[in-house]
């Protein structure tokens, strides 16, 4: 078993903060992730698939279809976009790095299946301080 | 004569952007960075100062007092912020990488000056691939 | 299942060395990391929590909240001091990193239970070449 | 148990080809990582090990040793070399970044048991974006 | 008058040697950078352009055009190649990182003025110890 | 004209005092970087080198010699010392980065002479956050 991982990144605008708070309550329980004139990052993207090496080629999988997979279904969405307002599959679900590491995960799962290989962790950076690991449910 | 440089880091939206022209003419003029809905970045600000080191300390400036101003002036206004829209002395100006590190030289050059130092360069990094250094007019 | 990671940094003097061993066996046991005379290190310290995401606020813990514990039980008292003789926690302790990363999780690891989540892992790096992790025991 | 991680570096020249394909076939197969020319990589090796901290010293294994077994079996024989024809316990395998990271391991494993710890993992950096694991089969 | 820096990357083979030197004097004189069966690096590119901001769009050039000239003249060139061998504005040159940097300026200085900005410093890195600047004749 | 620039890193223990102020005195000008048990960095140090290429052998000068200059002169007398008690071109010398960075300029500049070259500049890193640049008198 050998575990393969590429970095990609974005760049987005997002908001932390639940429509049914006023926006003193999402101050209070977001702090300035809350603003309601929006912030933004540039985040870092780490995508970790698993599997056998083919004794065929030498690799894993073709890095370039696992890069491929990753601009179509994530970055392309992503990247210059409002995370709350213009990402489909963000639609209805908190701007956190938490929720959206899940949301990258159930998006590249099974394309990454069709490769041969099995997703084994989303890793998301928000800064150079704080990141989140998701290795599915 | 020796420099010293502070880093200091900002997250923020922005958008590219002239008011006269259309969504599509801004599309077409500044690509996805105009987006309506805003992206946003980690900033890197690198502040660069001179002077001659001070015999009875051993250093140029104080490095705390300079953090301080740089904090007060620039990165407390711009740190989960939207630059066109909530910094005051971005007012009225473009949200460019190039007119924001001019601006924060503005915002900062008297202030280095009181401390007994001359202000030297403001480099100011969107992502890892790009950035802008500012010497003064 | 999600985990997150805040990293903090410090930096310190620090001397590996047992107090009944001459200089010459120190040197011998530990190298130049015994010096008597200290040298130190820009540390940079990456704890990981894990839980679940909270449905109310779409994170898992509020990152301030795990900063300032980290800041308050560990980082304040290791910054700017000497690991050997002034951290309350290292008393009668090897000052190594492995020692140190033990010792940290130790501090700081039913603070972050009070927080609903867990501690899974205090990774601490000695330089851009040595780091070490600790899961508990 | 603690995990440690010793951080080295090699720069080298390698091809993704098989001899029985045809020039055309290694292009479609392997893309332009195929050049019968050559091109290269500054590798990054993490090599992670772990054990009992060793009450004597306060320290799991003494780096330096780490860093030399790393030195006289690995980075030795790969820097400033032909990954593909000059490196003896890659012949007659794929020059790629995952058949690396096992023969790697397969090379130190024995040395890092005879040090008194296990190792644990195998970590490859080909560039900023992709990278190997390898924690045995 | 403003500087902006772009960054690019590419990986390569070369070698450092004289044809009229037989292999042992190119050892004695290049060490193991002459390697008959070359080594290779990623290198870091950093191209950094000057000139007065535009008064209509706020930016000094689009990047994206800089970003396209440096591809199309470089790294396109470059990437997944052997120096010595493959790249046409190297044929004769000695492989070393001072020439390429010099010659990169050669390759894109007149691009860059077409632009409206003129060139300031190809600054390129071999490795992360390492680093040629070359500002013009 | 060509620059090259070499980086060698040492981690040591230093601080920030007077001898003739109080320990309280020293607080109030210096803050924690004067604690009386010392504490410490891993310093970066970035050693710009300035010439012609030499046409004998497409570079400005070997870098393994540019390399054992600074390791002679500076880090072998600095790696794992205390800054204040143990260096000997530091005595009676205030401990800060600005003079550090000034002493390294003179321990090198004639020696890199020398190899036929002039030292452009020494830059020097305390952390990720400060670093101090000097180009001479």
């Amino acid at each position: 078993m050998i575990y393969i991982t590429r970095r990609e990144r974005f760049n987005a605008a997002h908001r932390l903060f639940r429509a049914d708070f006023t926006d003193e309550k999402n101050m209070e329980v977001f702090g300035k992730c809350s603003n309601p004139n929006w912030h933004g990052h540039n985040y870092e993207l780490f995508v970790t698939v698993k599997g056998e090496v083919n004794p065929e080629t030498g690799f894993l999988i073709n890095l370039k279809l696992l890069s491929k997979i990753i601009r179509e279904k994530i970055t392309d969405k992503l990247d210059h976009k409002n995370i709350n307002l213009e990402v489909p599959f963000m639609q209805g679900k908190f701007a956190s790095t938490e929720v959206l590491a899940i949301a990258i995960w159930e998006q590249i799962e099974s394309d990454i299946q069709a490769l041969g290989a099995s997703l084994h962790c989303v890793r998301l950076h928000e800064s150079e301080n704080n990141f989140v690991e998701y290795f599915g449910s």
